[in-house]
């Protein structure tokens, strides 16, 4: 089994610093919301977030919503070997049925989170879609998980070549394995992340997208440890 | 190099049977453009689209986006190994500058798309980053490449695992090759395929999406062509 987190993703409803700035009101009124129950998102809020602390850094729906389609529509989630969670820079944790169905559609998709941080919770007839929990920081995720390797992707990490690397794994018959992915566009995590992660890799020296991180390790992952199709 | 083409894409301006449909009058005044002028989209035209041929095939630009941000954002592109291509419907083909940066706002992508239908070409200060050309069948666009080895990429294909099928194809000193990617989303290819590319490969039993499809083969061409990162 393979599990995936976007750690430290830049997810979250409108800060309170913000809910009463005018174009966030002007904002909200246009979407027929209260301010407080709006995504923040830069590509909307640019403006008003430069007054925020991180500013630079926040409000970045959109990665999260290529991970997951990236993610979701892979072979190794299609062969029910991907577990995928989303860790968010306040600590909720969201856990992601490999089932779900996520709209291409940008705005939907905001308008599906949105709903999920209102109700903690989004079902189809059948079963649970996306749950939210809070505080669940993400040294607890990966202990509950209880895998054989946890492994974190940044640039700074030991250089190497990812088919290799899983392949020395699966010679010491590590197969159960979590994959840690920043969720935030650029910079390092805010947590102590090697007190967290067993190895720290690097599969490229410069920056690379979430989407690009996360499709080099289901591919990798899927050509290793996958024996037939 | 790897050259992929993302071949009859649904991508086109409206088409003539709706520019005076209502619903496509209506969201065209809301757009401040002319009908003629709107890239189709069944995201948003979805009704009027039942009254078109193939309509429920046809205005996907959703598919060119995330198959241009996966490829643009890939460890082979930012080695500059890698051309891309868009081929549409009505053999129309745009060429890719491989140092364009795609916005990742959808809307943002459809106007510079409805841009470069209206202009032939889109550039930045320095260079074209985009252009147009008319009246290419996809047939021309592979014989212009002159590449060592055209395959189209089709559920139905012959099963192949992608990293020994690239193995195979570099102990035959073949890296110059062309991967072509239906553009959209699900059928079969209009034009006669078989004759187009010398191999037809299957990587998974069932349908993929066109973004999936990529990550395999840049990941497997990244494994198997380069021999240092």
């Amino acid at each position: 089994m393979l599990t995936m987190i976007l750690a430290e993703s830049e997810l979250e409803v409108m800060p309170r610093e913000l809910v009463n700035h005018p174009a966030i009101i002007s904002f909200a009124r246009e979407r027929r919301k209260k301010p407080e129950f709006i995504l923040l998102d830069s590509n909307y809020h640019h403006r008003a977030m430069t007054e925020l602390s991180e500013g630079r850094r926040r409000g970045r729906p959109d990665i999260v919503h290529l991970f997951l389609l990236t993610a979701l529509e892979s072979i190794v989630n299609k062969q029910g070997q991907l577990r995928i969670i989303i860790h968010t820079r306040h600590d909720e944790v969201i856990y992601v049925n490999p089932e779900t169905r996520i709209m291409r559609n940008y705005d939907r998709f905001v308008g599906l989170i949105e709903q999920l941080f209102d109700k903690k919770i989004v079902r189809s007839e059948e079963q649970i879609l996306l749950e939210l929990k809070q505080k669940v920081p993400l040294n607890k995720i990966v202990d509950e998980l209880g895998v054989e390797k946890a492994i974190a992707f940044l640039e700074e990490g030991n250089a190497v070549k990812l088919n290799n690397y899983f392949k020395d794994l699966k010679k010491h018959k590590k197969k159960d394995i979590v994959c840690i992915i920043g969720g935030f566009p650029s910079g390092k995590f805010n947590c102590a992340i090697e007190s967290i992660a067993d190895d720290i890799v690097s599969i490229y020296p410069e920056m690379l997208v979430a989407w690009t991180v996360a499709s080099e390790i289901l591919v990798n992952y899927e050509n290793t440890f996958f024996v037939k199709i």
